[in-house]
């Protein structure tokens, strides 16, 4: 954490200077003021949290909760990565450290246990499931007023606070997009429905699908788990499909690379036989062979936005401190035109 | 955390008879005891460690030192994401959780202080620089007989625990493989020299060249901060230096990748016109156009190993337990050859 002493040696004055400018207590000449802020923002020293957490007991803690996926190499996915790294500066702002904790969302656990014993002050759940199990883990910490977000999960019906991205949205223009290219049995490829985002990629899909008078056709709609592999897998049942698939919309690029592989290995060429887009708008979608056409999704903004907002309730004084509400964000997504979805010869 | 309940739940047994297996306090029916513990496997149930941590008042965290570094997806980086997927694993293996921290290594910062105040057990440091700053906060801990492991640095003169990858070796490989296809004039684009991997490979790059009776040229030699951007900016002295490079070998793919970018941005074309290295092993070799040639370095593994040699340090009982002694640890790394190095016509 950085201290008092760092900022002072930084902007060569005393500790008793850096004081003094944070509490206004003058008189003091406007050129050290200025200086002392500089190596306070450069050092992203915040007095006033961390004094604050030392008062009230608190543990300067975020905690995180992290799926455990056995195997997964679960930082390494863009996902994961960019919200985590978004995460990381918002704590850093805050002066705080982060707990992460690996937890399957089919343990039972007990959320409120971490609270409890003072190892963190609220929580940042990613990856969360809409099952019994932690359902019934929100639904107790909501009870007993432990701070805590969800990032890109939410449940029907409850009132948690929630960060996302508006994924209906992002599907729905990514589907149109194919039908303006002129590509009209657009195959879906999407995955696990436990993710609310799942459901929100659907109702996105069908709506683009209506408001061009086609209707959706089950066969056309694939489940993979957003895996690299899941999408290799599925290159099998669109060659099966054959003619009656034009293009393929993934729900993730991991999952549409995978895809885009399968298909090269059966000779059907990506971007000139089958028009594919993918979904996240990763690293791999501008390396890829085509170029991906993808969704971009502000990862790392809904993470900072996800930490700052629970630090800032965490850290509100009694007195300004209204009675805690609940908030939802959802970001906006963006469509990136790329070769891999060139329109239709023709179209 | 998973409990004794979960296993018991999981393999529908009592609690009772999950701690008779775990005791090994017979009469036990064999096939009751192999229900309880592929359930544990399944669940990564740890009693031993668990009960342990509560019985010595431990806080049951690895500290995870994190270079702070403003701007920076430091998760989204394929070295960090897979290192810290590995000490993921570890740690959850152990039943622990971790507590990251971001600190910037040119800060003072007191280590020992998440120590005493009983915040983690044992900390790893990853990304850390040869500068004053961590080279005391080091020592400190040391004297204090501190647990801790570097992943990927070493101290020319300590005899800290460390877990290394032989990068000497991986990059006497990369420059060898250029060597063997004919090249001769291979600029080296390193990175910072304040990392200790960065000498590490500037021996391995000047052994091949020795080898070959080749003298190493000064201007060939060139400094990135293993950044995209920098690896960008070195295309412009690439084309600068014209007719005398063709082959460059990158300290990093990300630093490849940007320097490919560059080159055809100048009409150069990687792989035919100049043959290019990069270093890592990343997703962004596999994708790149053309396929990158690169030394695989397993980061999963060392991230892995150093948590798991660090708990088993924590955990080990008194009577077990040897004077600590330090280990270091070096992992062999693996040359992949793709088209981007493919051998000079006619060599």
């Amino acid at each position: 954490m950085v201290t008092r002493k760092d900022v002072a040696k930084m902007a060569g004055v005393s500790e008793a200077t850096v004081s003094r400018v944070f509490n206004n207590v003058g008189p003091m000449k406007e050129s050290t003021k200025q200086k002392v802020l500089a190596a306070a923002k450069e050092l992203n020293y915040h007095p006033n949290a961390v004094a604050r957490s030392f008062a009230l007991g608190k543990s300067g803690h975020i905690g995180l909760i992290l799926p455990y996926v056995p195997k997964v190499h679960l930082f390494s996915t863009y996902y994961f990565s960019e919200i985590l790294s978004g995460i990381g500066e918002g704590v850093r702002r805050h002066g705080c450290d982060m707990l992460v904790m690996f937890r399957s969302p089919h343990e039972s656990v007990d959320y409120t246990e971490p609270y409890r014993s003072r190892k963190v002050d609220g929580c940042i759940f990613l990856g969360a499931l809409d099952v019994p199990a932690q359902r019934e883990g929100f639904r107790e910490l909501d009870r007993q007023g432990m701070p805590f977000v969800l990032i890109n999960q939410h449940y029907e019906g409850e009132t948690y606070s929630v960060v996302d991205a508006d994924h209906e949205q992002g599907c729905y223009e990514a589907v149109k997009h194919l039908l303006e290219g002129g590509y009209r049995r657009i195959a879906f490829l999407n995955g696990s429905p436990q993710y609310s985002n799942s459901a929100d990629r659907l109702r996105g899909y069908y709506r683009a699908l209506n408001e061009a008078g086609l209707a959706p056709e089950p066969e056309l709609i694939l489940e993979g788990n957003y895996s690299r592999t899941s999408g290799y897998a599925a290159a099998a049942r669109i060659a099966e499909l054959g003619g009656r698939v034009d293009a393929v919309f993934s729900s993730n690029d991991r999952m549409a690379v995978g895809l885009m592989q399968g298909l090269k290995e059966r000779g059907i060429v990506p971007g000139e036989d089958l028009a594919i887009v993918g979904y996240d708008d990763s690293e791999a979608a501008k390396l890829s062979d085509p170029p991906l056409t993808s969704v971009y999704v502000p990862f790392f903004e809904m993470g900072l936005l996800a930490a700052d907002a629970l630090l800032k309730r965490i850290n509100a004084s009694p007195e300004e401190d209204e009675p805690p509400v609940s908030f939802h964000e959802r970001l906006s997504t963006k469509l990136v035109v790329r070769a891999s979805s060139n329109p239709r010869p023709g179209a």
